[in-house]
């Protein structure tokens, strides 16, 4: 994994993938699957959704921070498995063999496995809409991976992966942010 | 277009897909482009990113309610293009020969090329972060439409449409909502 530049981790989440939330509350590690994510800004800021009913919940309010990784199509069993378990009674970096590396600022685990990691500080919490918002402190990427489409889902229980690239940079020219 | 049950809309959402957002402020209909939308209840509300450097906001904020529309891949240079001019001097429907329909509630047009469209009324506005939380309350779907592929922005003027699509419902069914 080498250091991705902050002004270009919001592009691995504007097109909505499937994402892993780690977190450490102060003893353990724990992850969650999440779909109900938005760009907030470009610098980057996030906006999660998320409450009491995600046993990370607790640890993402006590420690203020946590890790968005972004896990591509190989991983979905695994994506989905994690969202379908609960860290009040697994080990879920045991469970499905996933390996921790450190992060830069963050106490949170990076996942090894994943295209890329970002590491979140919340900002603050909107109770009123159980939203969660982050700015981004340091991301990493892993330039190696051969695999890099990542997976958006419905809602319903499929899964849609990502398919044709289209490119409309010279007509969007005068929206994009410098240097991305 | 035929109506979409409620409880089934957020599952247009869900994956992330690039939206037009219309409204209308008394006197004029408007339309933007949005990738920077989230699910927050499956109820269903949403958030969406916005603020003043949006033309559309003061109608907005003004009319607080507003149509979501799922546009295909088929018309991707009409997103790009909605989203690269100002409603400030230009009438989006001509310029982009889109067809207005009537909605159900909100006075908003529906985009009738669209392959959904969703009628919501804003439900609050967080202004620190530029957060529009907003609960639909009517949805039409056109199920004759045979491009059903929506596109996801990188943000960095590229795309990525719909790839295949992978069924884990069996493996979801303990999160799932009833009757999704």
């Amino acid at each position: 994994m080498r250091p991705l530049e902050l002004n270009k981790v919001f592009t691995l989440m504007e097109s909505g993938p499937v994402v892993l939330v780690t977190t450490h509350d102060g003893q353990q590690d724990n992850i969650m699957t999440i779909s109900w994510t938005m760009v907030v800004d470009f610098t980057p800021v996030f906006a999660i959704t998320t409450g009491a009913w995600n046993y990370s919940f607790a640890a993402l309010r006590k420690s203020r921070e946590c890790v968005i990784a972004i896990p591509t199509v190989d991983m979905l069993d695994t994506v989905v498995g994690i969202g379908t378990c609960s860290g009040s009674d697994t080990d879920k970096f045991e469970k499905f063999k996933l390996t921790r590396a450190q992060g830069r600022i963050v106490k949170s685990p990076l996942i090894r496995e994943c295209l890329a990691n970002i590491e979140c500080k919340v900002v603050d919490i909107v109770k009123k809409h159980n939203i969660v918002v982050m700015e981004a402190v340091a991301a990493s990427i892993d330039p190696a991976r051969k695999e890099k489409r990542v997976v958006h889902a419905v809602g319903d229980g499929t899964f849609i992966v990502d398919g044709r690239k289209i490119d409309r940079r010279k007509m969007m020219a005068s929206k994009l942010p410098p240097g991305v």
